[in-house]
Parts: C-alpha cells; sequence; structure tokens
C-alpha cells in the first residue's frame, strides 16, 4: 500500500514515501536507519529539510531588513541549532538556558531576542551583557531591566511587547495575543511605559515594538491585521519621540500541515509578501520569529510495534513510542500523521495508537485507519520536530530517546539515548 | 491573613498553615527553608507525612494477607522510594527503569508487580528473572511472557489483568477501566487466555486477577463494585482449574482532596473494610496499589513571585515555577491550591497564577483569591507529591529542580537541582 504524504507549504518534502510505499528521510530508506540505530523510539531528522525550510525565509525576506530569528523553544538541539547559525539565523530566547545555548551554538547574539513573561533577574542581567534584544513584557519587567542595566553597566535595547488583541483561531494553549493573555502590555498604559523609558533613557534604548499572536496560525490575514495594528503603534511611538524606532518583530506562530490533506498553509514568502511595502515604508527592520514552521516537518518519531490487541469494539496499535516524547497529542489535542514505515499486507483496520505508559492519556493518534503491523514493524509520527523533544519528559522512569540526523546518504547521532544511570544523575549518593 | 488548609483523608497533615499565616513543613516554617536553599522553585516533601500515608494503609490491611503496592509512577524520587522500601511497602512497576530502581531503593522484588499493556521483551525478561509478579495486559502481552520464561529459564508469576467495565466517574485520561480503554484483556477472550496459560504451564503460574479502574477516584463504592466484580472472576478462574489462585489486585486510584474545601475522601480504612470480608472469605491476599494517595500531599511546589501584572481586566501574579515542574493543571485540567507561604497585607483580587514559559498552557492556576504578593515572596502549589516531578521536562530549557526532604527540624537536598552543564550530558562533543 503506498500512503502519500503531501507536500508542506514550506517547500519541498524531504521526509516521505516512494510509490512501493516504504518511507525515506532524504536517500535514506527509514527501515534501513531503524535496522542500524538498533534501540527505538528515536527522533530522525532531515538536515535538508531544515535548511530548505530556512531557505523559505531568507527568500521572502529578500530586499528588505529583515532578521529571521528561529525560537529555539521548538527545538534546542544543539547541532540543529549549529546548523541554522551557520546559516546566519537569529534566534529567539525564552530563558536563560537558551540563551546559554544560542551562545554555544554561535549564534550573533546581536541577533537575538529575549522574550518571557517572567524573565529573572538573572537571565536579564545575562541578556543586557550579551547585547540581545529584549522584549519588555509589562511594567515589572521593565523595571527589572532598568535594574539588570544598572548593575551590569550597560544599555538595555528594548521592544515593547503590545498586545494587538487578535484571535488567532487556534487552541487555546497556543493563543498568545489576546486582551486576556499572560503576555504583553496593557496598551492603554503605553504612554507610561514611554515616559518610564524616556526617564531612564541612560540605561534603555527603545528599539522597537513586538507582537506574538499565537502558534499553529494557517491565515496571513492574521499577520497582516496585526502588522497593521502595530504600524499604529510604530506611528504612536516615533510621535512620542522615539523617531529612531527600528524594529518591528511581529511574532512567529505558522502552522504547518499536520493533518496531511493537502491543507493550503501560507509559505513564508506570503506571509512575508502581505506586509512587505507597509514595513519597508515604514523603513523598519522586520524580525520574524519561526519556529515550528522551521523546524515541524524536519523531524519524526520512529517507533516499533509491541503488538497489536482489541478490547472487542476498539483496536490498539501499541508502540514503543509515547507521550513522553510527543506530548502534543494529549496535550492540545494536536493531530500527528501516523504511518508505517514499509509496506504492509496487513488488513486496513481502524486503530488507536498508543505508547506502554500507564495511562489513558498515552496516545498518539485515535482512530486511524492502517494496515494492521507485524509485531517489531516501524511506525511513524509524522511532523514532530517541534515541540516534541523540547517538551519530553522521564514519566514512568522512560530514558530521553536519541536524535539522528540524515545528511544525503549518511545518518549520524546528534543526541543519544539517555540510559538508565543518566536519569540517576542528579543524585549525590547513589 | 490566616488561610485555613484542611485536613486530607489519609490522616494528619504535616504541610500546612499556623494562626498567622505562616505556611509549616513538619516543624520548619517554608519561609525559612526558602532563604537557605536558595534557588527556586523546588519541591519540598515532609517524611512524616509520607510515612503516615504508608501507615494509614498498613493499618487498613491489618488482620488480612495483603501486599501494599507503592505505585513507583506517581513519584519515583530514590530517596522517598527508600522510606517506602524501609517500612515493608511493595511497588507497582510500570517499566524498565522502575524496576531497576525498585531494586536500588530495596524493595523487596517479590512484592513487586510489574504492569503496562506494552511491556518490551528486556523488561518482560528482567521481571522473569527477578520474580516479579507480572500483569497480563494481552494476547501479545502472555506470548511475550511465555517467550521470556522460555529464555530466562524460570516460571514467570502472572495475574491476568480485567477490564470491569466500571466508570471511574473522573477525566477520561485518568480513566482506565472501560471498555473503550487500551488496558486489560477482553473479558469475552478470558477461556482462551485460561487454556493458553494450561498448555504452557511449565512457563507459567497464575497466581491471581488484576483491575486498575483509573485514578483520582473518591467514592468506596466503586472500588466494592470492581471487587464484587473481580470475584466473580476468581470463581470462575478457580473453577476452570487454577485452584490455587492467590491474589486480587484491585489496584490504586484513591484520591485526594486537592481542592482542600473540606470534600470527603474515603480513607484507606475504609476502602480496605468495603472489600475486607470478601476478599477474606475467598482466601485471598488483597494487592493494592496506592500511588498519589501515598505521595500526593507529601509535597508541594515552592516558588517565587517574579512580578504581578494586569492585562486591564484580568491580573496574573507570575511565578518562577512552571508547566514544566507541574503540568497536570494544563494537561489534566486539575486543580491544585495555591497560597502564599507567609503572612501579607497585600490586598485580596483574584489572579491567574502562571509561570514564565513562553505559552499560554502555562498555568499552575486560574481566579484564585489571593493577597497582593510582594516581588521575591513565596508561593506554594499544594499537593505536588504525586505525578508533578515524575512528569516533569526540560521544556523552554529549564533545569528540574531541586528536591528537598524535610524530617522535624532537618531538611536535606534528596535530589539536586539540574545545571545548564548537565542539560547538555547527552550530546558526545560538547
Amino acid at each position: 500500500m503506498a500512503v502519500q504524504v503531501s507536500k508542506t507549504g514550506t517547500g519541498k518534502s524531504y521526509i516521505g514515501y516512494d510509490d512501493k510505499g516504504y518511507l525515506w528521510c532524504e536517500e535514506l530508506k527509514v527501515v534501513d536507519v531503524l535496522k542500524n540505530v538498533g534501540t527505538s523510539p528515536f527522533f530522525l531528522y532531515s538536515k535538508a529539510q531544515l535548511e530548505s525550510n530556512f531557505q523559505a525565509y531568507v527568500e521572502a525576506t529578500k530586499g528588505m531588513d529583515a532578521i529571521i530569528g528561529y525560537a529555539i523553544k521548538a527545538n534546542n538541539n544543539l547541532n540543529l541549532l549549529r546548523i541554522l547559525a551557520n546559516r546566519g539565523s537569529g534566534a529567539v530566547l525564552v530563558s536563560g538556558g537558551e540563551l546559554l545555548l544560542a551562545e554555544k551554538a554561535g549564534f550573533d547574539l546581536q541577533k537575538t531576542v529575549l522574550n518571557g513573561n517572567g524573565k529573572t533577574m538573572e537571565e536579564i542581567s545575562l541578556a543586557v551583557t550579551k547585547g540581545c534584544l529584549i522584549n519588555v513584557d509589562s511594567e515589572f519587567d521593565l523595571e527589572h531591566i532598568i535594574q539588570a542595566s544598572r548593575q551590569v553597566g550597560r544599555k538595555a535595547r528594548v521592544l515593547i511587547r503590545i498586545n494587538p488583541d487578535i484571535d488567532p483561531q487556534v487552541h487555546p494553549y497556543v493563543s498568545t495575543g489576546l486582551a486576556n493573555s499572560k503576555f504583553g502590555i496593557r496598551n492603554t498604559h503605553l504612554e507610561w511605559f514611554l515616559n518610564r523609558i524616556k526617564q531612564e533613557s541612560s540605561f534603555l534604548d527603545l528599539v522597537g515594538v513586538h507582537c506574538h499572536l499565537g502558534s499553529t496560525i494557517k491565515q496571513v490575514k492574521i499577520f497582516k491585521d496585526a502588522a497593521t495594528i502595530m504600524l499604529e503603534f510604530v506611528s504612536i511611538i516615533r510621535n512620542a519621540g522615539f523617531h529612531h524606532l527600528q524594529f518591528l518583530n511581529i511574532g512567529g506562530g505558522l502552522g504547518i500541515d499536520y493533518e496531511r490533506q493537502g491543507d493550503v498553509i501560507p509559505t513564508p514568502e506570503e506571509l512575508v509578501a502581505s506586509i512587505r511595502d507597509k514595513v519597508k515604508e515604514a523603513k523598519l527592520t522586520l524580525i520574524i520569529e519561526p519556529g515550528r514552521s522551521i523546524a515541524g516537518n524536519t523531524g519524526v518519531l520512529i517507533s516499533r510495534v509491541i503488538g497489536v490487541k482489541s478490547n472487542g469494539n476498539k483496536e490498539f496499535i501499541v508502540i514503543d513510542g509515547s507521550m513522553s516524547e510527543v506530548i502534543r497529542p494529549s496535550l492540545y489535542d494536536a493531530f500527528h500523521w501516523i504511518g508505517l514505515i514499509a509496506p504492509s499486507s496487513g488488513e486496513l483496520s481502524k486503530f488507536d495508537v498508543v505508547g506502554p505508559i500507564c495511562e489513558s492519556a498515552d496516545f498518539l493518534g485515535k482512530d486511524r485507519m492502517l494496515p494492521r503491523p507485524e509485531e517489531g514493524s516501524g511506525i511513524v509520527v509524522m511532523d514532530a520536530g517541534a515541540y516534541c523533544y523540547a517538551m519530553a519528559s522521564n514519566y514512568n522512569m522512560r530514558p530521553k530517546p536519541a536524535e539522528i540526523l540524515v545528511d544525503g546518504k549518511q545518518w549520524k547521532c546528534i543526541r543519544r539515548r539517555e540510559t538508565f544511570e543518566d536519569m540517576l544523575m542528579l543524585y549525590d549518593q547513589k
């Protein structure tokens, strides 16, 4: 059975099926990779897919001043970060840990943004020291940034995070730009912020504005509306005396085609085209913060079938992958396309695909039409490159899985599987 | 303001407030512990609470043959496990990692049960080798156990996991005993299982039956109904020739009073009393698998306030704890009681208590009436001893927090906080 997997909106697909029903990652058959890697589950990434997804943003922003700030929280594998840093990517950081990691990966820290509603003093001080851009999220956050700048003895380059109150029409957990969100300043307090920044102009350099609407967004119009609103704020702020305001950070949040039913997802080109003229006209440098649309379809989770069982009217494929590697289905009710990695003559039937964790929340997919697989055969959970390993846990004392990177005909382990001993590392006396 | 925290159903409360509004853990004021520990957030446990909760099960099962099998998945801190193992607790295991950990903690492995719908061959072989009881979950699981016993050259002691199809009236994610669940055998196939076990009697010793209804259960009647159904199965199985069937494992799942509004939760005494006579009459050894009711109110998460912000009609307390330590609110829509750890003269107001993670799912509690706290002051998330650290992640490159154990007037670190370097441990080349 040849399962067709559609291409995503961000360009060519480097992980997909051939006509015979074998899954390939670049020039390697995934069944062969599974055999050679040995243990499962593991995450499998395509280098070409990562580079191609990033390149789509490079091309989309050609001819304009722009920073492509990869959102490290989506996938923070150091070796993947190095690939992006080498290509000139900026980075969006949400913790001190991510800042240190970005430095280690070789990102130009002038092209990084520290974001977040609850930055600690230590994190802000580090960001000021390293010259990162810093988003101001609230009154207390601004005061902390002032304090940190005083201590460090260096001006902080700040952007104000504005809440445009636009509904991104996504799951509430990944919606961040509504008035009820924990993120961003009260727009009615903008004047207070501007006055406070003026008062502390020896410690603060207001260089831009930021917004972030949410995640898994599928409509360009939402970004366009946000840009329109943000440009009004830019005018207000410039007219208040901040004539050199330089950056418009429109955040991230572009969705990907998880369903793989040919859904039309805007490309980075379409997204940027919808706002390009306005941004250039206003003489602004665009910052864009893609995470999922760069990392999402770059990786998949490869598992083995432990067994197939029936509870009368319901059938289950039990795999060795679980919610401890991919929590998105149970946390966000998210859909990931699931398939076998090799052709199968098994009868088609409707299955829940579940993991071995002792908990009903441990499912990867429900009601999936799949050929009945043999024990030991490989199962792929597609589009697991973003917000999967990054959110992985050791629930049920499960070791974190290996991460494997494919480059053409070669594969290598870019983060090894955790061992039982590793899981005991934080005990002083074993 | 003195906040009163009610006692839980399982006995005396060792973590609670005094009349002045200070939170105590045994004989230590938590504000002092916070000051001395330094970094936050951290988990804080009471040794006396753990022992008292376990003791409640010991007393409940006095005068009958019983194994109290602590469900390690609830909280697997090695030092807490050692306390329970020393007191004679058995253990319920759901992975090979938990089995190795139970051995390290000193549990008598004859009093452990390996559970799960997706055990690997390696895990089963280990369990057979070590003499654990093993729950048979499905046809393929039974075949794997037979295979493992052959390989190891030792009889497996097995229980059949029966699905009693009882609604525990809890969140679907923690409900496990309904016909649509991924767990347990099809009851209509029981005869097949019994015949197969007879055929392979040189490799299998059928010693009991098992069921597990779910979690956070608040009604004794649900356990009683399950026991009635299970005893019918015991009769059927004994009459089929397994006269020596010894164990009735009624699983775990007793809830705790997360709301702390004085909800009446059955005690272990009440639970066991409701089935005691029937179990003794049937000459069975009872196995019970408490996790949450032993570990849940044993621990709390202590965080510091980073700041307080308003988005117009909504106010937020931003703390340095987050969904990466306590995912239950966002994953299960679970309620944890939240309070300040010291008296405050702050004006009472309604707040969302949120963490610093860049995601709207990162909340600990919503719409909580609390005094407006000072920056840096301590916040407690109560009843965080079960399914919190065990499910913790490094999302946003957050290090796993320290775990602190209080014993009377003493505290010690029983698992250290992760460092940035620790988080890079799985890269071969840094």
